[in-house]
């Protein structure tokens, strides 16, 4: 099963690279493209075809340079396009206020469920020229540093790849999602109950007697911050067993050390 | 001025690549990092030193690759680190629970403003080892796409470090930063440095042998788990003293069970 096909629209986020002056970005991009689960690629008047350095570049992506397309002119190739946003490296002159990569990622995600989109990214030296931007209905840019803000190709598609893949797993229920879900713990059915933290935390305070930790000072403080500490951490119940483990030797030990010292004293 | 000075925890925000195999990479890595005003590289043990592929790569972020220190391992690289995230390229048999890049930005830049915070790129074929990822307080997954997930060293460089740029202009307080029950809440000024934490797993692993917790079974799993735990619990400085105590207590206790014991036998 394509992983991307839990994505309906998927194949409606077209990335088009135009004018590209090295076959070997062409490659990159596809790479990155691919990376993120996006599989339409279309050419508008690359400098050179694609050739070998743009299948070393591609790296596993070369069925999408394959099947990518190659138009004459950006009008025809978005042609049949609902939304066509514009990658800008500066916010020079252009006419459109510039969208953050989030935003636009998330604009056209959700307009890719009604039709074709168009990611569009420029030549490496000169982006794209006002005749280009004129058919773009809102502009991209990616905010690097302003003093550095050489992004190259390959980078602006795969931060732009990123954003797209981000916004649609958005979109998704959390069980749909074929990554780790990152904001669900992983094993809630392990964690610990609160009834086990708190016979971890009775199981503590009997140690620290029992090793005679305080030495005279009230128990409660650290106790308290030992509470703090082990709730914060989440423990699960396995790591609450490991714990009592640790607690029951250390009695132990303070036992031997004890009966020893009565006997001594005894004796 | 330079740009990235508008966020005055930049610096502490450091990239660190471990074993990298092509010097070429590092390059590009520093290129990435530059175009989003990061400036702090370390390298562990790379397999070449920097070379004219890494100038060539780095396209004018040289002076990352000239001033990068050097270390032979990763603990050494991160000693004085108070929150260290490991880059997984996929969450196989990692114990962590990975965060996505921008939680994981959000989280790095509220900690970055208590202290260094380092961000860890492993091999290009291997990634980081058990050894390493065990240092690591959380791990970060790039979400792509599990058929075609070979984002290379630079393309994860540059979407992490774009989260990074992301976050620092959202200019987030740390309390409305990440989930509802965050695990790993950003570090503070008190939070424990790497050498502190180190510290107490060395101590830790000479109790457990000292009040005979393993008795017999290899001790390495335990200790794989409490360093587990107590990394994902982000100790303060008060709390590894605190645990230094209880074990120093315990280990006395062992003492003089032990030293009882043994003048038993020869009674």
């Amino acid at each position: 099963m394509e992983a991307s096909s839990q994505f309906a629209s998927v194949r409606n986020l077209r990335i088009v690279l135009v004018g590209t002056q090295h076959p070997g970005n062409i490659g990159s991009a596809a790479r990155a493209m691919k990376t993120m689960g996006l599989s339409s690629l279309v050419l508008v008047a690359p400098e050179k075809a694609p050739d070998r350095d743009t299948h070393a570049m591609a790296a596993g992506a070369d069925d999408l340079v394959e099947t990518a397309p190659i138009f004459a002119t950006l009008a025809e190739a978005v042609a049949d396009c609902r939304w066509v946003l514009g990658c800008t490296a500066r916010s020079r002159r252009i006419q459109l206020e510039p969208l953050n990569p989030r935003d636009a990622a998330r604009r056209a995600t959700a307009a890719a469920v009604g039709g074709p989109v168009a990611l569009v990214f420029g030549r490496e030296r000169s982006g794209l020229d006002n005749v280009e931007m004129a058919l773009c209905n809102a502009a991209v840019h990616i905010p690097s540093d302003p003093e550095f803000s050489s992004l190259n190709l390959a980078a602006a598609v795969q931060v732009l790849s990123y954003e797209l893949r981000c916004a649609m797993l958005e979109g998704l229920p959390a069980a749909a999602i074929g990554d780790p879900a990152p904001r669900t713990p992983p094993a809630d059915a392990q964690t610990a109950t609160h009834a086990q933290l708190e016979g971890l935390f009775e199981h503590l305070a009997v140690t620290l007697e029992a090793i005679d930790f305080h030495k005279g000072r009230a128990p409660e403080s650290a106790l308290r911050k030992l509470r703090r500490l082990y709730l914060r951490a989440n423990l699960d119940a396995a790591e609450v067993r490991l714990l009592h483990g640790i607690l029951a030797d250390s009695e132990r030990m303070a036992r031997l050390a004890g009966s020893h010292t009565t006997r001594d004293e005894i004796l």
